[in-house]
């Protein structure tokens, strides 16, 4: 691909505020007082970049950015809210799924994150469904094409209008010559349950399914005549309220923006630091303790806010991870640093543990953290942690290290280097595989995490112990420490960006699947391959060919 | 890559037997009766095709064409084998993996293929452990490398000489940019359980991990010094026979050649015929019910050995797989076609059913043909099933039509055309994620397969019925079953071959995953993607200058 736009224009940001949304817009009590509703109307004059337009509500990344925002504030601002309607204000069009020509005219690398971003968007709908009591009712009263279906089908509930021409569809393997890139082939089979033989229809039909077939195919759940369209929708959002009406929610906290410092070869937070050195293709990710006692009760952790240390850590840490998979496309290794006081970290660990069960703004936190963890889990660069006689490998910034490729631990003489266990490590901030970052680590032996969470309840673990834990992957001391890191990153770095992806997104998610690790594992590596093949991106490929008059020119060849 | 040597020479062929070894020896009697021996001994100057040589038992198709055979022939032909040591006959290697200099020289859709049929291979091997009463023990007296430590996960236990200098490795990302390509990172985390910070440390040193450190880190089972290596081996291969002396095995049936005839666009076996049209890129594959009642005691099942129907069809079956994934490339759309006697069909899978518990050799078969079948599950064409006036959609060749991506079912006027319900459809033969290819049409409603077997149990079901039951995809008439199907084979054939190999592989195995679902799903998938990227295959790829002074240019982007 000649144009690599993307990948070589101005930094990505990703914060926003449904004030300045240009594509989206949230309304709160819609109806009924426990019911949101999120109408996207794409502006198409306003592009991440310029060069297409967003017709038809059609999405990029500056659209996805502002629907992660909206997810997210309806869990932290809008407590009251139990049902969101997720719907959109063109005539006769849902949604037209991912932007063609942006899609064209983006570099691989852009367009691989561009879909784990929206992913992990629409898992944040799942995870919002499944554990803060919102519920999703997407209310499809027009065409429902390619990410438009895949967005309806993160939502508990597909309503679509029967008005005769309305379809769902996922038409990118007939007209792009590419995957449905957020989840919509293993959501259909897996989470929906279609059959396979219908869905391989359904796949290859440019034009959907409508109407009493979509419902029969369990493509969607209910069908609404146009004139009763909004009112029958309204009165479902009311009734998937009354489903979770018993989930705590709240104290509301507004997400303050979080303003980073941006320099030449460096971001900074107020607890976290991301130093580039671009020429070496490294980076450093530093995350920093609180500074003093946390809060400890519901109420005063409520009473932070958004300054809250839990919550706003790992809002930094997620946005240098966005940065990174999408600002500084060669850094390959990222060192993970941590520094502060562990007691610190381990008490705010265990407020949140003990407050989440009854505050839904605690568990909200503990949710967050959890989906930072996983967001840097699947994100495609080598991760070594250091844990040496600055860090604070305690509770969840040990996560931190636990989710790393590995664990270099420094064997000091004065036996001070540890880690620190708190409940965060007991499977509260679990992988997408449902088990914890330990458990992950003791597949051998599953009895041996007990015994780990067990003498973690006792105090510090230091090095030599951690080691024989199975927590450090490389041990060394004072004297070979530095160089034995130094060697590490240098050798990493020297090795085939490639290979290293495939390897580590195979090695990080070991036993059992769940629907996110078959999304993000293998659909993405379906994804990275197909989007490369000349059929798809090359000159006469069909995704570069969309909207032309010319057929694409395929090379028959099975693989 | 320009040359493209393997995708456009002489056909090549699967059948073989150990007379005609040129790279394996295979030793019944070992030490022991109920030990066999496998060396590898690779004649290097017998390449599948002309131009590298298999120097350090390195392997192409040609050596994995005679181990599969080999494992084969010692689950039907030696019943009094319990245990077969893996070894090599070379000074201070055990096997040094994939022949580098011929993946550089094949093209994509070769290696690919190559991939899958090595993997499938080692997954007979464990298959062979799980259920036939055979353990395999990896010698390994040497260097064992890639492929050659791949070869070694597959089997039970692997006992490593200890000489200070003798490692397993896998040196894939850092020597050549790829990854391991026959289940090695699965089979690492998955199966032998090694820690994921670990594995990432051993699958970046090109010298790998010998001695004590291989067997802390699991990635080995005992450690030998050379002086008692044999003995030892030989000792742990009788224990690991003892393990297995309960499972019934024989009587011996000796697999005799298929011998079909090749025509220019026909291949013709006894009870399968492949018709190719390569100028539509389709092909018409049918498999024959036995002619007559087939035996249904385990004695004269026994009695017709290689002759049985339900074994030699299946041969012939997967024979014609084979064929298809390398020999005709551009094939991308197959129909599914059966004839016969459905009766006769459903009389011989009861008869296997009813055996398998006491009969060796009836087990065997029945595993046989759920290789097959799971073979067809994973080749990379699309399947099309079609049950009409002519069809047998009997038991084990309803499995064959449950498998396509799609059934097409006549709805003929005399209510005769239907589908025949066997044993074989409740879960003898199984698909690799562990359930029945019923239940994975029911994921929806799991209730509905007893229902559904219950009502085969019966007798024949009409299509209308087979259509309620979700058993047909599409149904239409006589005056529209032709052209329905015809137009479904055109437009299938249009589309991007790509996307639809993507796409099949992601419908084709919904729910719960396996070791051997990730690796043919997620490995596949990562392969297809680092195979095809300059940093491996370009012009200054790592595997395209493997063995030679330049060091690789890499472009450095992650995605």
């Amino acid at each position: 691909m000649a144009a690599d736009a993307s990948e070589s224009r101005d930094p990505i940001r990703f914060e926003t505020h449904p004030r300045q949304y240009r594509h989206w817009r949230l309304e709160i009590g819609a109806g009924d007082p426990s019911v949101a509703r999120l109408t996207m109307d794409v502006d198409p004059s306003y592009p991440l970049r310029p060069g297409y337009e967003l017709k038809l509500n059609s999405y990029d990344l500056a659209v996805d950015i502002e629907l992660r925002d909206a997810v997210e504030r309806l869990r932290f601002e809008h407590p009251e809210v139990r049902a969101v309607i997720v719907t959109a204000d063109l005539d006769r069009v849902f949604c037209s799924g991912a932007n063609i020509y942006m899609l064209g005219a983006s570099g691989h690398s852009f367009k691989v994150n561009f879909c784990k971003f929206t992913n992990e968007t629409r898992m944040a709908i799942e995870e919002a469904s499944a554990a803060s009591g919102l519920r999703f009712l997407a209310a499809c009263k027009g065409t429902t094409a390619g990410g438009g279906y895949e967005l309806a089908l993160a939502c508990d509930e597909i309503a679509l209008v029967d008005d005769g021409s309305s379809a769902v569809s996922l038409p990118e393997t007939p007209l792009l010559g590419v995957l449905p890139g957020t989840g919509g082939l293993t959501r259909l089979v897996d989470k929906r349950k279609v059959r396979r033989d219908r869905a391989d229809v359904f796949c290859t039909m440019a034009e959907g399914v409508k109407g009493k077939r979509a419902l029969e195919w369990r493509l969607v759940d209910r069908l609404l005549p146009k004139s009763r369209f909004d009112e029958g929708v309204r009165e479902r959002a009311v009734a998937l309220a009354g489903q979770v009406a018993d989930v705590p929610r709240g104290p509301a906290v507004a997400l303050a923006p979080l303003e980073p410092t941006y320099e030449s070869d460096r971001i900074r937070y107020r607890h976290v630091a991301l130093e580039l050195d671009r020429a070496a293709r490294t980076a450093v990710l530093t995350v920093a303790a609180p500074e003093s006692p946390p809060p400890t009760t519901a109420a005063k952790m409520a009473a932070e806010g958004a300054d809250l240390w839990a919550l706003r850590a790992f809002r930094e840490l997620r946005d240098a991870l966005w940065q990174l998979r999408f600002n500084e496309l060669d850094i390959g290794t990222v060192l993970l640093r941590t520094r502060g006081n562990p007691a610190h970290v381990v008490a705010a660990d265990r407020a949140l543990a003990d407050a989440a069960g009854e505050s839904g703004f605690c568990r909200e936190v503990l949710l967050l953290q959890g989906r930072t963890l996983r967001a840097l889990d699947a994100t495609a660069r080598s991760f070594f942690a250091v844990v040496d006689a600055e860090s604070c490998a305690a509770g969840c910034l040990l996560e931190v290290a636990l989710a790393a490729d590995r664990v270099y631990m420094l064997d000091d003489e004065a036996g001070a280097v540890a880690v620190h266990l708190s409940p965060a490590n007991g499977g509260a901030l679990s992988t997408a595989t449902g088990k914890s970052r330990l458990a992950l680590r003791w597949l051998a032996d599953p009895d041996r995490v007990a015994a780990v969470l067990a003498r973690g309840a006792e105090g510090p673990i230091p090095t030599a112990e951690a080691d024989a834990m199975g927590i450090a992957t490389i041990v060394a001391d004072e004297i070979d420490f530095d160089d034995e890191l130094r060697i590490a990153v240098e050798e990493r770095a020297s090795l085939s960006p490639d290979a290293l992806t495939g390897m580590e997104a195979s090695l990080r998610f070991p036993g059992a699947e769940s629907m996110d690790t078959k999304i993000l594992g293998r659909l993405s590596a379906w994804q990275n391959w197909i989007f490369i093949r000349p059929n798809a991106t090359g000159e006469r490929g069909a995704l570069t060919l969309y909207g032309k008059p010319e057929r694409p020119a395929f090379r028959w060849t099975r693989t």
